[in-house]
């Protein structure tokens, strides 16, 4: 069997390196290309800490596209970035699985529309992590029983945008199934403003900067005399990579964009 | 309409008070009988803190039944009692409604048939809480795909039996769609015997006991990099009785012994 | 040995009924007064649950004082009305003690120069808990080590004010010793406003408010590869009265207004 | 000045590069020697993914300690090998920094004889991390005012031992200073073995074990209405490194074996 190239920007960020090993260290997939502006020139595996692979990091995406006969790209680089290096990959028939928000509504359906004239396949998800996707369809479900809900999460303190990409996305999910619903005490007042946190459809969001802390998310359901608690800790980059691994090779067997990890899985 | 008759067992207690105050303030139920070996006589509404019903605490159960036209039987008395006292209720044509724990199959199985045989419904539930059935139904859901679990629940220091009803029953619903997997290093040593906890099915059951904690429940998942945790956190008597509610107006549409609040639910 | 004659305002509210029951259980203590604008007139036993005292709730505070000759007053009424209650049991000689926030720092020297003038004690308090007062001692000595710090106070869905008076005191706890430090990223960016919580010297305070909770606080460090939290939760209104028992005793013992239940601690 | 020359054992496992990269990484420091059963011969910057450094890993300690002239000894290894590199290193002059359990108190004092004998200083430690320390601290300073209390610690499910170092370690501070009391109903009845845990000196201690997760410890506490929680979650091996960098150094400025990473605290 002939194995999946996978191309990867951001190749000497801390996620991009996780990605280069992670597709050095699978034997159906191929290191096609690894980009960045300023890592290289220097051996894809030699920078990630294993052996020389024999791919020179490279600072062009458009060169790299054009010479690497990629089937997938694979990029968590910055949100501003993120909208051209995907259309830039499907442009060049290259599977884009991105791991960056960011992305608005009427981009998503303009970069669908390119795979579908293309017919290719992609994927866009604010998360891959297994636990992460259980815990938003346990609180979609939940809400339906408890409305009254409120999500903190927790990242590193150098997070820039607030609240995280997953978060948004648990509260689109909730919002679908809950009933309407605008929480709290209507005559609640903030002596300190900001305090209640971010206003979504009803409920709030809260959003904890700290150092030490990779990815955490608590969805908090009140009702009479309980609490009902989902909570998920994701402490390592390395933890996406099972799911970025799945999604390299299910982008292969479908044309068209889709947007969550939820929707490609079994 | 006929308002529906309910008797309660334990009407001392003080999950039983918190049943008679639920019966007495809901129009659609009538309090049938209060039974209670050491509180009476004394009239039940008075016992609870609310007006004088007409209802004097009686100590005897097959009196009281034998008099009352109950159509509900309620419940919450300790283990030892209440196989006699279900089954008691349901040779008087009672639909029982217990929330006590303790229960073998074979009994179940056998009160099943009573109620068959007498035409009526019964209920036995470890759990009235609606939180508490999502994380359940939540924990075995991930526990397909995230097959590492342990179970850690929380009661009052002054709880007779380890590990609880729920955890047993989170417990069961669990092994029912897990994949079998014996957990933890195999070569693992207890240096204090028990800090492991108690062993079901290859993963592990702990049963923290400490004075104001009324009940609660966390079910944690690990994996590559990350954990999930489902959390029910029970927080008085009162909570039950939302549900304990709902399940005396069902058991009148049924016939035979269900076992867990679960199954009424819509 | 003569009792302290208590008075208590708010007898009917869902704290002053604790208060009184918590009166009336100890020999140590005689109810002189107990003052609800329309909870009476009942006897302030009765309305507790508890049997008949001879003291009749009456709607008039200075009528009440007038006549009571009470030693103490309680009360945990609401914070509009604090400040004049405060002020009138003082100049009756009555020793306050206040378990309402709300007070500006200037009122509270106010009473303290009439505690002082009058020759008795008084004492107000945010926080009644031993496991709350450890919980912010603690926080603060955290801070010293590890300044990296959020807090994330839940309340019951109908509180007024955000972020809680416990919240505030232990940040200000926190500033004390902590050094400055502006947390998060210069360049952070709020998509949803108030996301990131409320801002208090440099770190943030979160406030979240579901119906079920009573009063608990997280305070969490962030460090190297680690976090540290500190938590408190308090699961009903009785678990006040051993600080409040406490409190009515101690007051006795000193001239002029403290503030902080810690200090009164041995 | 002259930089302080380590010594690492352990150099190929995973405790084990992380201290010789950050030997590495501070210009204080020079890295002496680096010990392996089967990880050399390589250089030992290269095996931790840095620059060559001019040492290569050696299989032998007795052979490096007599080369190196090293001033410490850092070792994370397994504990049935650590008292003999231990006692090896001070028969050597090396002062050891020892991240291992295991030791009895006959082994301890032993080896601060033998230290006060060669006239260096030492440092045995089950654990470096800043977080932990604070946690242990607040831990016994609440069980004067909350003596109910119990330990859930969480680590890797391949983890050999249970219940950890630091929980012993906790519960040993706990128990300095704790009212003695036996908790729990005296009735209580296990029906499942092992789910109440490890008894240690009238408490429990819990432990789980998953996938997923590092080094997690809470002590809960349990009073009148309430619980008050510490808890520490350390995410990664590094979070150790920064106390393992001031321990190497303030090693070098006292004589004799010090038990503990709280006791060279400033």
């Amino acid at each position: 069997m002939d194995t999946i190239r996978v191309a990867v920007t951001g190749a000497g960020g801390r996620m991009g390196r996780e990605v280069v090993k992670m597709v050095l260290q699978d034997e159906q997939l191929t290191l096609a290309a690894a980009v960045s502006p300023s890592a290289g020139p220097v051996d894809a595996g030699t920078l990630v800490g294993l052996q020389a692979c024999g791919v020179t990091v490279t600072p062009d995406l458009e060169t790299a596209l054009a010479n690497a006969q990629a089937d997938v790209l694979v990029d968590f680089t910055v949100p501003h970035a993120v909208y051209d290096i995907t259309k830039t990959a499907i442009e060049h028939g290259v599977r884009p699985v991105i791991g960056t928000t960011g992305f608005t509504p009427e981009q998503i359906e303009e970069l669908d529309k390119l795979c579908q004239s293309q017919g290719i396949g992609g994927l866009i998800a604010p998360n891959f992590s297994i636990g992460a996707i259980l815990m938003m369809k346990f609180a979609a479900q939940a809400s339906k029983y408890m409305p009254h809900v409120e999500i903190i999460e927790y990242h590193g303190d150098q997070k820039l945008d607030a609240p995280s990409g997953t978060s948004i996305k648990t509260a689109e999910l909730i919002s679908e199934v809950r009933q309407e619903l605008r929480q709290g005490n209507p005559k609640e007042k903030e002596t300190i403003e900001g305090a209640r946190g971010g206003h979504y459809d009803g409920f709030r969001i809260h959003s904890v900067r700290l150092p030490g802390i990779f990815a955490q998310q608590e969805v908090i359901f009140g009702g009479y005399g309980q609490t009902l608690k989902i909570r998920h800790d994701s402490y390592e980059r390395a933890g996406y990579m099972p799911g970025v691994n799945v999604a390299v090779k299910k982008v292969m067997t479908y044309t068209g964009l889709i947007y969550g990890f939820e929707h490609v899985m079994d």
